[in-house]
């Protein structure tokens, strides 16, 4: 079985793995987003594709669910030292390697698509491992604050301010000319189920869905989607702080309409927000806390059941 | 007064610091040598720029005399995780923080002199610190090994073969086209006295002066030199390869003769080396082991009051 997965960070690695476990014989490719990604003291991070990196590679810090276990932050300290900025920014010391070796790549010449292969020959996730696009696009966010109103990066409302200032908007720059990365479109075409996990709707598969042709790829698939919202809340993070920004509510109802569809086939929901409905979706309800492995692997075979009982729309 | 001291990296951090107990309220401006730098993982690295900054700035591992104090390699085995090479040059997390930040200045458009002065911000090493150039020199080396007869950067030569093979041919990449980094010329025009220390004269000082330009200004001045041989070895290091590699003896006198007399007006040589001489050099035997910081001032001290004692030769 070949499937495709759309991902942002911890929710979707967390995800992943679950998934993987449901279906080991499965050929799992894994489009990541790129629209976090930001370029700190001339190194490029990428923090998506890094989570699902070291999530599924074995290194991840499992109580934080980013960074690598057992970091010092030795680097960072030194770059404060020397008054640089930003600082906001938690890059651990082993974090740092991965980007030196990124960016280095990246200066050789070496698209994004590359560099994530490389980077991937030392932590083995056992999927394919795509970014959305090689072209350089990033997420900005629009707000209002005792400086004005300006864009900033969203790294910066999302970690430093802890989305605290409420998004006036919320814009992909560069998706107009960006195209998918090689092989996404190929993966899309001959995946038997494309997955949507409890990404955020917004910033994660939201951001991914915009690179031109991913949404129209997808749309032609059997796609199953999994509420990122639970009974009026995120499952992890701050995606209401988005859909809010967007002018949408935080249900798993709505994240279903934003989605729409004509991208989604099945949905699966938390059993208290069992009433969701939309014509043409097929919706269930079962428990979609991710709070163990065994959890998040139920709720994966849930989601791939649930797509082997759609009725076939490939093409 | 105003001096300049041009600088290898080790033994001439060391000097310099007995040079500042010598000369607490003198003006001193460093001309250091940039021919040993490296690009290393995508960073630029200057290790004599780092190594006399670290020193006099306070942050210097003192028992290697090179690098930072407290260091661990993090960074280092991370990249080595990832297959990435070369393992042999010891950068440590610290250390990895102030290649991080040039890096990022020069890729801005800032030039080295600029990033220097940016790094000396933090470090304070009480000195004025200027990279021989702005322009990119690189020392290589010629040896013959299995792999045939062939030209390495310098670093790989002295750091991963120990200097072990033996160079045929020495030569600074560059150096034709190179000019000498703002302030240098100037530095050395409005200096009373231009000391040179105890550096390697070949890779360390000759880099230095091959440098058009600089080796003009410095023999409009008082010049008195520091031997980095003592009886037949260098004071450290293994600059005897180096001497070898260009045909040149390894003995207080060689070296002198190497530099000649239109250069330096003074020398300082150990006591062993006493009948050491060249017209129109005034030779002075003196203790020259840095195996102290007093004993280091007192070689500084001894090297100004030979300036002074010279007849006035500025012009």
């Amino acid at each position: 079985m070949r499937i495709v997965s759309l991902a942002g960070g911890i929710g979707a690695a967390r995800f992943l793995r679950g998934l993987k476990a449901a279906a080991p014989d499965a050929e799992i490719t894994v489009i990541g987003n790129t629209g976090d990604d930001i370029t700190l003291f001339g190194l490029r991070v990428c923090p998506d594709l890094d989570t699902v990196m070291y999530t599924l590679g074995g290194g991840i810090n499992e109580e934080q669910g980013w960074g690598r276990a057992g970091e010092a932050f030795t680097v960072k300290e030194e770059l404060a030292a020397y008054g640089m900025e930003p600082q906001w920014f938690g890059l651990g010391d082993r974090d740092f390697a991965t980007h030196i070796l990124r960016s280095q790549l990246l200066s050789a010449g070496y698209p994004l698509s590359q560099v994530t292969e490389a980077l991937c020959d030392r932590w083995r996730p056992g999927v394919r491992l795509l970014p959305m696009s090689d072209d350089r696009t990033e997420t900005h966010v629009v707000i209002s604050d005792g400086d004005g109103r300006r864009a900033i990066h969203f790294q910066e409302w999302w970690v430093r301010l802890r989305a605290s200032v409420p998004a006036e908007q919320i814009a992909l720059v560069g998706a107009d000319e960006a195209t998918p990365a090689p092989g996404v479109l190929d993966a899309i075409r001959d995946a038997d189920v494309v997955i949507l996990p409890p990404s955020n709707p917004v910033v994660s598969i939201g951001t991914i869905l915009q690179i031109p042709g991913i949404r129209e790829a997808v749309e032609r698939k059997t796609v199953v989607g999994v509420s990122p919202i639970i009974g009026g809340a995120p499952v992890r993070g701050m995606a209401d702080a988005c859909l809010t920004a967007i002018g949408v509510e935080t249900s798993a109802q709505a994240v279903l309409e934003l989605y729409g569809s004509r991208l989604i086939d099945g949905w699966l929901v938390a059993e208290e927000d069992k009433d969701v409905a939309l014509d043409g979706v097929v919706v269930e309800a079962r428990p979609l806390l991710m709070d163990s492995p065994e959890a998040t692997r139920e709720i994966a075979a849930a989601a791939l059941r649930l797509a082997g009982a759609l009725p076939e729309i490939d093409g």
